[in-house]
Parts: C-alpha cells; structure tokens; sequence
C-alpha cells in the first residue's frame, strides 16, 4: 500500500479526495491536513465518515511531520501556498499533485498575469506535467511533479481535441459556454451561493476573463499545434456537481454529425475515461455523478456549418481528485484506472 | 371589465393565464376550456385555486357557447389545434391571441417545413400580427389576432435587437446557447421529466433543429434589415421556470462592453418591460420569477472580439401568458403593463 | 395612499415586504432602512427592482427622520433591536408591526426565559396585540403596535385552532413535526447553508428546544382554555420557502377524517386566508407559494386513534409579510386581504 | 466469483443492483433481464453505463435461461410477479432475495389484507427470512429465500429496536413521520412526480394508511415481544434518494439524551452499517447518499417526555438494493460488508 496525504482536507477537493482514496485498494490515506481545521476529527469536516475508522482520525497542522512520511501528497489549497510547499515535499522525497493552479504554467509571467502574484516557485516550473493523461500520458509517468488540470479545462481540452489534432476547426476561435454545478465554486459560505438564492436560479458569472482561459489555449495551441483563442462564458448551474460545456465551433465544408462523431470515437477508442456517446443520445451530468468518465457528443448544425460538441464530467472527480488519482495511479505504475471505474449514481 | 377565456387551461402556460388574469383589474375570466379536463372544477387543476371562487369554476369544453361570449380568448393548445379554433372565434367578434406557433408566421411554406403540417388556415396570416410589443407595438394595436411569439425567440430577439438595428455586428451568424427551466416542456408527464431524473442533472436536447430557429430568424431578419442564421443549443435546467439566453456574436472593432451597455440602456430606455442592467450586474432567472420582465446585460471580450448578450425572462410569463396579457392590454388600449408590474419573487 | 416603511429591508422578511408593499393599492413604501446597506441602491439588495423606480431608492440608516414620516413602520430586524426602537416611533404617532418576537408575549419573564435577554421595553407588553387574524382579529383592529406570529407558530395554531376550540382532544401534547424552506434560517450565509450542502439533504434541526415552543403554547392554551404542550422537530428542505406543518395528536373515540374537514370547514368559513381542502387533497407548499394562503388538511388515523393535521403556508408570506400587511390592513381599517390576494406560483 | 441475475433491471432498484454489483468484488452480473425492456442494450435503459462493457449487455426476457444459470437472482419486480417467479429458481438452485413485498410476511392473510391479492405462493412463507440483517442475521445464513425489508420499515426498525428491546417505551404507539425522495415513488413518469410540480415542493401522500405499516408491526412486535401500533404519515421530498425517519415516542421517566444516546451506542456498537451519531451532530441524509451506511440519533425532550429518534438511510442502498447485497454477502459467506463500505457523496 502506497502512503498518501492530502493537504486541504476540508474543502470539497479535499473531501472528495477522502472519499475516493478511501476505497482505493493500493493506496492508504496516511495524513489528513488542514490549515484552518487541525486539532478536529475528521467526521466533524464531514459527516459521511460517521460509522468509520477515518472518520475519528485527527485533522493535522500543515507542518505535520506525518505528511513528509507519505509516498505522495495531494494539494488542495489555494493558488501561491501550494508552490511555497512543494519543495519542502519534493525534498523530502515525497511526490506532489497539486489540485491548484501553481503547477499549469511553464511560463511564470503568463501566471503572473492572470494570478496577480509573483510565481513562488519559477524554478520547478519546467519539470512540472500538466496532468491531464489522455493528452500528455508519457509525460505523466516519469513525474514527482503534476500539475491537475482545471475542471473547465479538462471538459474544454478533451471536447476540443479530436478536432484539433485532425485539423478540423475553420477558425481559432474556440466559443466555450460553460455550466458548472456550485461545489466549482468552494466550501466557503457567500451570499451569493446561500441556498435560497441559487435554487431555483440559473446565472452567468466571472465574464469575460476567467482565469482557466490561458491554461485552455498553451495546452489546445499545444494539441493541434496552433495558436487557439478561447472566449469562455461560465454558468452557474444549481446542482452540486458537474460540468457541461457546450462548445461552438466553426467547421470545414462537408463536416457531418456522423463523421465527427467517427473520428471522436476513434480518438477515444482505448480511452477507459472517455465515453464519446451513440449519435441517439446527449451527455448529462448526472450520468457522471461520483465518476471518474467523461461524457461526450458532437453535432454539426448544416444549416450554419457550427460544430456543437457537449462534454460533461464531475467537476470534483474528473475535474479534480479523480484525475488527481488518475495521474498518482500513472505515478505508480497501477492500472490507471485503478479505484475509479465506479459508475454514476443516477439517479 | 373585460371577458376573456382561455382554451387549453390545463397546462402551465394556461395556469399562467389563469394566474394573472385573476388579479388583472380590467379584466374577467369567463370561461375556462379543456379538451381533456371538461367538467373538473378548476382547483383539481391547479392546488393554487383552493380558497378561491375561480377555483369552484367547472372546466368547459372546447366547443362551449360561454367562450364566444368573450371580449378575447387565449390560445394555449398544441399547434394546429390553435389554425382549427381561430376562424369561428373571429367569426363570432372574439379576438385571439395564440400561444403557440401558428399564427407567427407570414409564410405558410415555412410553418409547413418546421412544424410538419399544412396551415390549417392559412387565409389568416396576412392578417395575423407577431406580438412582440417591443418590436412590433404599432401593428398590434389594431390587430384582431395575434400570434404570440415562443419563449427563446423572446430572449433572442430582445437581446439580439439593439445590435441588429444599430448594425452592430460582424458576422449574420446568431449562436444562441439557450437554458430552460423545466415547464417550457409542458405540463405531460415524460420519463426524462421525471423530477428523479432531471434533479442534479444539466443536459442539452434537441440540437441542433429546433423549431424556434425560423421565428428567430424571420424576425431578426426583419429587425436588423439583412438576414441572419441562427445556430440554438437549448439546454434543459434543473428549475421550474426561467430562460436564460446567452447571445454568442462577432462583434465589430472598437466595441466595448461601456459603449454596447450605452446602447443597449438608450434602446430599451422607454420600455417598462426590459431592464437592461448596470455593468455591475448580470441577469438571473430568478430574479423575473413570476414576473413579465427581462433582463439584459451585454459584455465585450476585448480579447476575441466577442460580444456575448445575456437575457433572462420566465418563459411562462414574459416568454407567453404574461407577453399574451401585454398584447391584450394594447388591443384593450389599456396600460401596456397593467397587472404586469409584479416584482419577481425572491428568494 | 398611507406611508409605510422597512426597516431591516434587507434581508428576506424586509425583500417580501417590499415586494408585498410594492403591489398594494393603498400603501407607499415611504422609507426603506437598513443598518448594515445604507446608502446603497435598493436594486443592489435585491436584482427583482432592476428595471423599477423603486430599485433606485436609497437605503437609509436605522435613525433617518423620513421612518417617522410613516403612518407604520414594519419592524424586520433581530429581536432586541425591535424593541428598542418601538417607543420612539409611537412617541412619534407612528403604528408599529414587529415581525420578530418582541411583541409576542406579555410574559417579560418568559421572553427572557427563552431568548436569554431582558426585554428592552416590558412597560409595552400589555399593549402590543398578537397578531394572528384568525384568532385574534378584534384585538388587532385597534392596536398601535402588533407582535407579528412566528411562522412555525402560524402553521401549528391555525392547524390546531378548531379541535382546541371543540374540545376535540384526548391529550394536552401537541406533536409538531414542521418542515421549513431555507429562507426561514434567513439570509445570512452560513456553512450549513451553502447550496451544495443543503441540496438533495433533508435533515432535522435545533431539536428539541426551538424558540418557537412558548409562543405556541401560550397562545393554543388561550385558544383551548387549557394548558397544552408542545413537542417541536423541525426540519430543513431544500426549498426556498414554504412550511408544512404535521401535527400528531391523539383523537378523541369516534373522530373520522370526514367529521373533522366538516369542523375545520366550518371553523375557518369565512376566512380568506385558509383554505380547508376537500377530503381528496392534501396541502402542497407550492400551491402557497408567494400567496398569504394556508392549506388544512385534517386526516384520522382510525387504527391507532390519530388524528393528523397538515398545514402549508409561506413562511415568508402568511408566516411573516403577508400576514403583516394583513395586520397592516386591519389597523388601516382596509379591507383585509387587500393586496393579498394573489395566486400561489405553479409550477 | 459468483454468478447474480437481476429481474427488473429497468427500475430504480434494479439500476441501484447495477451500479453496487458493477463493483462488487467477488460477483459478476451474469443477466439482466426486463419484461418491458428486453432487447436492448443496457445503457438505453442507464446513461451511466456508456463506456463500460456492461453497457452494451443486451436486456434480457425474463425466461431467459441465462437466469437459472445464476447462483442468486435479485427481483426487483412488482409485488405478485416475485411471488409467480420464485418457486422456478428455487426449483433451479438459484437463491432468491426479492426486494418487493411478497416474502415479508409469514401469514399471508396479512399480505392480502394489504396487498389486495392473494399470495402467490403461500407454501414459501414459511421458510422466506426477513432481510433485516442487524435483527435477523442468523436467520438469513442458511436461507435460500430472502424477503428483504421496505425502506421505510428499515428506518423505522433500525431507530426503535434498541428501545424495544430495553423495554425503554411508555407507549407501543409508535408515531413514524417518514420523508423520502423521489426515487422511493418508482421510476414510471407521473403527473404529480413531473420535476416541474416537484421542486420546491413539500407534501405529505398517501396517508393514514400504506403498505409498509404491517411490516413494521410485525417487526417490531417480535423485536421487543410486545404488540405496537404505528401511526405513519409519509411526506415526499424533493430530492432524488434518501429518508429522513422522525419517530415520536412515549419515553419512560428519567430518559435522557445522553442515557439514551449510550444505549443506541452500545446496541450497534458492532454493526458496520449503522452509525449512532455523537450528541453534537443529527443526520443528514446526504451523508447517506450512494452508502449503505444508516445514521442515527436520539433525543429527549425532556419539557414534555418524548423521544424523538431521527434515522437517515438512503431509500435505494441501505433501503433496497444495499441491503439486498448486505443478504447477498451472508448467503455467500462473504464478509458483510463486502463491495458496501463506500462513503456517500458529498456535496
């Protein structure tokens, strides 16, 4: 059994990480870490772990000495602390998957700009992987450093990247309509996320410039090898989990919804997280619920000659600990799909 | 005090009539009419009659002499039904309003291509006027029958309008990611309906043919004075009510989201029924819950050039009962907004 | 026209009243106030006033001269505070409802047994009027100063009211097992309040000695002419608003659910505000929603000799507002439902 | 590994056997079989199993003899069809475990006073064992033929069966106020299970008398050797699953939260699906939600000498399939706990 840790243990990454780790069969949850939260049995963070030898384990202090002990450590904090601790854990021989934005970039100004802070750690900057296997495996496997993607991005990259890679796309524009379900959005209470404001309402938020517009052009200029221009709207969706992005695309002459729905299944055919969908049907969110999967369909619209592609996932498991646990199964040489084949709860 | 009646009572858009009628002050609901309910009294139809005389009221047949009796009828019956029903009722001196889409089109060419069946009446169209008050008030004054028109071509046309007149954009290409609350599927129950499966789900549908594109496209066509193509995603939501329209356009150099935002505010400046929001703020759907209103915001992604609009309206009031009464009070020549200004409710 | 103002306008008794008020044909909302939003724009507390004159009042502070102006100021702020503020007003000539407990009790020591403050104005309390219409409408008519119920306290006495008064009760204990939307915990954001936490949950709270306990027993043992107890559960649904109340009570030998609707059809005849359902139907919270309606239903379990009343209101309306502008109406000397007769919101 | 069958695949039960056997370590899914559903492929009938080799399983007729190739079949069918379809597996070798009413009860007068049929096989009552495990678990070792219990009796069992059995009552009335999701309704679209009516609404159904109350007497007359009566009022929730079980009890003199808290400590301190929670937290039933886990608290109200137990179970896992598995595990010599030890999911 692998020993692992995860720092930001009460936020819903973290959370979901618990759940997750916890019925994994190679790896142990060794330490629980929470700046705000140490001293606190855990079922106190969470009340799903009542009836659990987990849940009356002991919240530690972010220095805990437990920590260095594990074989790799999730970071689930916020942008800028998670890159002032990973050299103290690449030190002390432990690996690091950072659920944040610190490890995205190779650039250190491009993060500059978006992040409004000064990189922490330029240096580890270049033996960082972007984590997001379906598209830089190879990468992934030899690492001590991974950078998880973002949600958006990942529901984006793997919707947009068939047609990039095939050079499909009769423009760099890439039109992203994103929803999101409010765990996207943190733990912390807002107003603006009470309860009683949401249900029931349907918003956008954050346009134009949200900050997972640079991650999604370096990685989709990357995959189809040319520069790409992303305008993304992002949604507020009143569910607790899950992304469906809607993609509008300009396509070449003759696309049909038959042949690009060939070439994505293609794409994916060896892909065990990737579900490219019949033509009969469309993806949902809650089809992925708890999953590790990505749903995904494309259409063309003759009429207009747009591509409409739809991808959905959990935003907290393939948008975050899953592909965190994706990535650390690659780390270690297990299967990769190891402890994430579970199927979603619907309904 | 006027009489009305509405055809179709049993469904939401015919709950919505019944709902706002009764605290209209001008006028009087005389008959109610339902092919598949006559004879129920009202309150089996709606809970919300209990306590009330209304809801004591029987539900009438189609063909019942009490609705001819009426200053006006509603039409809130599936297309076709509506062509049938409209010659006799303006035979008998009663005016109509259709909610559904058969008199929302000159060209009967065109209704046969989406709509699948010859217009049933088609000498009627040359006299039917399309009741969108914003853009179409002068022609509904006068007019005896009116269509209409359908909730998303609301959100689109509203949203769409400032920069079609002022010609504003770059490209005829209209890309309308549109979300519906629930009750815009009407009232029959469906699997894919069923509160077990649309809870914590968000899905598209129906792409990418779906049967609001001409009216769009007719009318848009005819605001901006060149044609447009509209590429429409509708996407379904987890609420009862509510559309949120989010406008995807090519917008022209130069354009900000300050000058468009000007534009916008001056277009809609003497219309009770539009509120074009600060630029500190964006629409919600919960916002017009139960309220004929709608919400507007424009934003401009320097970036990519982009200009995205965002409306939002309650597809049961101002995306149909509500507009209907709107239109009933100008054939009235009554106050546009009487027993139209309710506050949405919130939270 | 009577001038009226808020004061605590923003939170979400203060946001019903405005939208209450803004519709009334006989009051004008003269101030509102707010101590922690002043100077704010009121569209900024609340997006429904986009688009409305009223959206661009200016909230004033607590202690603005233009709250004495009023004919009635509505009292929507924490307890304690309302009582401070009280004797100013009426030196001022100006009626007060206060919608929290301060006005509720003519015990001094009760209220501090239960809210754990002296009462900041005992030399009142044998003035202030309860202002339950259904049971206590004679009082109100000529009261300056009305302790608004409890919305909990609503549902339990207007659901126990005609057995109490017919002597219908084999037991002195009133079992209440309410249910509550979210806006009744109000509108500040709290952990346990975030959409994420509260949506697909259904749990108990605050058991077994809720506040509302002693308002409830004090006024059903008036009603009754005999001491009652009561056992409160309440409970969180993942609504926005609405109360159901269940009420569990052992029946005496010979009741039948057909012989008690005829009591409670009887008992509440003339009331407009309660709607006792015909034996085929049972109260929704929905039917009531956004209406100062309350739905009874009355059932007898002839097994084991239970009877169970169900009632459903709007916490925020009957159980707070609405009842209110009843309140309102009454000292006005208006007819009682004006302004309150709207339809619940369906669906 | 062994072989399962699963009759009645297309419901929400049968979906639930899917997802938990999907994982199960040491079963496989032999055949999947639907009256109404046979033919096609299995992720028509579950979005959830697109991109999984058990999706593209084909549905099969229930006489397919793929299912006496099982070693057990789960029915989850109409109660009647159980009954008819039982005495030809058992005649196979196949155990039995069916999760409807038809092998509950050992008097089958019982069954047909309340099912309205007579029972179809009346010879199997007396060797079919109640699936309660924590009550009857070794009764369930050696069966062949398991009844496995109703969600709402297994709530209401598991919170009043260390009172029956300590003798703790004053009263054998039990007052059972049940709250369940949507999905405890069946997966047949209905009028009044539309999302559209649902969300945001409340409602008790049903009432004074459903089926589950004979199960529950029965039960918990052997459990603590004295006859009850159960006066139970079920209320629909608008969530997807999970039940929220108030029970209101007559305690004896001197009971406290805390004493009482001890003995439900100790009366499950054993049992790995049954959490008795500390006296600072009360259950939510989205702690539950995907789990087999059953959460459950006591209090005393000691104003007035009830006891108010509170359970949270999910209605498909611990409530149906869970449990059935839980059968499975015992039957098979499995660890109990084998493929049921996930956490819920949270938010």
């Amino acid at each position: 059994m692998f020993k692992v840790g995860i720092v930001g243990a009460n936020g819903y990454t973290g959370g979901e990480l618990i759940r997750l780790l916890h019925k994994h069969p190679e790896a142990t949850i060794h330490a629980l870490a929470s700046r705000s939260q140490a001293g606190r049995p855990a079922w106190e963070l969470f009340p799903t772990l009542h009836g659990t030898a987990l849940g009356q384990a002991t919240i530690l202090d972010l220095n805990d000495p437990r920590l260095s002990e594990c074989d790799l450590v999730f970071l689930a904090v916020p942008h800028g602390v998670a890159a002032e601790m990973t050299p103290g854990f690449l030190a002390a021989g432990v690996k690091v998957i950072d659920l944040g934005a610190d490890f995205r970039f190779k650039d250190p100004a491009l993060y500059e700009a978006w992040y409004k802070i000064p990189h922490p750690a330029p240096e580890l900057l270049a033996e960082a992987v972007y984590g997001l296997p379906e598209i830089n495996r190879a990468a992934i496997r030899g690492a001590r450093l991974v950078g998880n993607p973002g949600c958006y991005p990942t529901a984006i990259l793997l919707g947009v990247a068939p047609l990039l890679v095939h050079d499909l796309l009769a423009s760099p524009l890439i039109i992203a309509d994103g929803k999101s379900g409010v765990s996207g959005a943190g733990r912390s209470p807002r107003p603006d996320l009470h309860f009683a404001e949401v249900t029931g309402d349907f918003r956008a938020y954050g346009l134009p410039n949200h900050r997972h517009i640079p991650e999604v052009e370096v990685y989709a200029g990357q995959i189809g090898k040319k520069e790409v221009k992303v305008s993304f709207t992002p949604h507020l969706v009143p569910i607790p989990r899950g992304i469906l992005m809607t993609l509008h695309l300009a396509g070449k002459t003759g696309a049909t919804t038959e042949s690009l729905t060939r070439v994505f299944q293609d794409f994916y055919a060896e892909e065990p997280m990737v579900a490219v969908l019949p033509e009969t049907d469309l993806p949902h969110t809650k089809a992925v619920l708890g999953s590790n999967r990505c749903q995904i369909s494309v259409r063309v619209d003759e009429r207009t000659g747009q591509i409409i592609v739809l991808s959905a996932l959990d935003n907290l498991v393939k948008g975050a600990a899953g592909q965190a646990i994706q990535n650390m199964n690659i780390l270690f040489a297990l299967p990769e799909t190891t402890g994430l084949t579970d199927l979603g709860l619907w309904p």
